[in-house]
């Protein structure tokens, strides 16, 4: 079997590694414990506790009840439910409001549905990525069952205006969902100060294990079940409580949580010096993305004159990409960034850099130099004029 | 923290602890790995990999192509996406055949598709638990999609006649799916035998984690995905693979297979042990399923005179079930052993031993000690006499 290669990681917006305290606190759940959750005896009781512990550790980080918290396979299955959980329950209001920058898990549930007949409209973004909130005004009314917006867009890292949007919906009796994958972990995040009534949290972008994610569920809120099948999760997801990702789940909560404060105000300086020295180098150099309302480990920029994919091609020591991981195979320039009003051979130069906890000062410097010195060469020898895919072999 | 306490665990149908080797083989992906495997950059290849040869892995113990398999978050998702999935690409077909003994997690979908216009037929068992095939037969015609049936029962262990029923399907071009979550793992399960076109698989019925299972799709079948999003699994599952427990998955398959033999024989026998044990000395005692055509771990017994709950209750150093961890919270006797023709009465008095590859001989003597005497007890002092949901606090 092959190591993975000692690169700097800068690609913390798709996946995150593992905390320390994340892989302790499974482990006992992996090697010693074991039992259904639902089983009367003791080791079912055992393993629901554990689960029960966690629901609370995540519901301190976001600020809602646990009994509020539904575990799900992860971000997907989360904004699956939030979207088409609320259109199943309430059948008398069939007009949803989205962005045109939204991940797959929540564009694509739109799209579904509008196939269904629902009036699905789409609000477009100013060219720091921030959705019109005037746009959605002027599209919301009594018909309007619900405005899904990510809080932070997982290529730019901007921000949403959430609480004004839950403003607007809740004037009009409309449900909110914020798919909160990118944003919780990385700052600090509460459904009561975001008014939102439905919230996607994805386990791999804070720390916590691939395959575990969790919706919350305002008190009250109407919703049916997206899976059919046994009680579990109050009779809203069924299927065996996968224990040890849960409490991975939790523990990464907890600490991200402890943590909040001081590692997002090293990472954005981080950020920040990795964007200056950048900047410094490279004239033309831009920004994509809001400048300040954005979050604090993402720096997405276009380089002048070379394309992203073949300067990330020819940067050997980095680890990051030009766009979301789970976008179908792309050879053409993020929609994201063309939303953006941004001109498509500009946008082609794109990079995505996000950092993580594990990042040091050391990995930025070098990782500036790397980059520095990839984009001098590809300058000078044209080799890294825009090509179309050339670095997106499996870019889905 | 409370440990869990050292009882004799004999509810291996409703989770399964983890083999070591898959832990093992886990760990990196939880320590040292990570990644987004849709990433093109090294650190996602590398994850890539990881995920297609675990796929490869559980390919091989089931008679498939890799490229038949798509990881699920478990059996409850791999069996809505099963049934709903053939559903939405198939709209010219609208009748389904399942059985009166299946899982929520098929019972449901079925019934959802019946709210949506659907005929569905449900089959009678014969008091072994066993589907009437001509039943099937009856009731098959080329309206018919999807014939789906549990391939063994969880709660009597009774296996059913795939086979023959896929011979009745594919006459009148019907589809057929069989969940396999129980039978995987503890019996040689090849889809090329079964003739089946979808097959359920659950990671920890077979000592792999909780939150990953797997869905045999035969090649050429028409489905839709169940969850919207990203492209992964070939467009039919969206969402990032959780690397970790899929490496899980696939080793688990790797060692059941290459034990299947000797551990099937061993625990047979241990079974078998059992249940002559407590024969001979509860006078009365009787067998729920098949004598013969059932899983080689599960025993399914009916005491006299004393319900399955209050003998649980007082047998205090094992750990078992009176039916299946999944249903709804139950105050009544198994719906499975009703349907099989038992009176209430004596349903009641049902208890679900299900063995795994960690019992040992002195296991089961003990467990038969320990159930003889809690039943002598009970007997003697009366207080065992039938009383609903005197164990069921939380049976779901």
């Amino acid at each position: 079997m092959t190591e993975t290669p000692g690169l700097i990681y800068l690609d913390h917006n798709a996946s995150t590694p593992l905390l320390p305290e994340v892989v302790e606190a499974m482990l006992p759940y992996l090697v010693e414990y074991y039992g259904n959750p639902s089983s009367p005896h003791a080791y079912g009781r055992f393993m629901h506790d554990a689960v029960e512990r966690a629901r609370a550790q995540v519901a301190r980080l976001i600020d809602c009840a646990p009994g509020e918290l539904f575990f799900t396979s992860g971000g997907t299955e989360a904004n699956n439910l939030a979207i088409r959980g609320v259109a199943a329950a309430n059948p008398g209001r069939r007009h949803i409001i989205t962005s045109v920058i939204e991940h797959p898990a929540t564009a694509g549930p739109c799209a579904y549905l509008e196939s269904k007949g629902y009036r699905v409209d789409r609000v477009t973004v100013d060219e720091t990525g921030r959705v019109e909130v005037p746009g959605i005004l002027s599209m919301t009314s009594i018909e309007t069952l619900l405005i899904t917006i990510m809080h932070a867009n997982s290529e730019t890292g901007t921000l949403q205006a959430v609480r004004q949007i839950s403003e607007i919906a809740h004037a009009s009796g409309a449900l909110v969902h914020a798919d909160a994958a990118q944003s919780v972990g990385k700052i600090a995040v509460s459904v009561q100060n975001e008014e939102v009534d439905l919230l996607s949290i994805a386990g791999h972008k804070l720390y916590a294990p691939q395959g575990v994610g969790a919706l919350y569920v305002r008190s009250g809120t109407a919703m049916r079940p997206l899976l059919i099948g046994g009680g579990h999760e109050q009779g809203l997801r069924p299927g065996t409580e996968n224990v040890a990702s849960i409490v991975g789940l939790g523990k990464a909560c907890a600490v991200v949580h402890r943590d909040l404060a001081v590692q997002g105000r090293r990472i954005n300086d981080l950020r920040n010096r990795l964007w200056h020295r950048l900047k410094d180098q490279i004239s033309g150099l831009a920004l994509n993305g809001h400048p300040v309302d954005r979050l604090p480990n993402t720096l997405n920029v276009r380089f002048p004159g070379v394309s992203g994919n073949a300067l990330l091609a020819a940067c050997k020591t980095i680890a990051a990409s030009t766009g979301s991981a789970c976008h179908e195979a792309e050879t053409s320039a993020s929609a994201v960034i063309l939303a953006m009003g941004i001109p498509e051979e500009e946008a082609l130069g794109s990079v995505r850099l996000t950092l993580g906890r594990s990042n040091s000062q050391d990995d930025i410097n070098r990782a500036a130099d790397a980059l520095i010195d990839a984009w001098q060469h590809l300058s000078r020898t044209d080799s890294g004029e825009l090509e179309k895919g050339s670095h997106g072999e499996r870019d889905i």
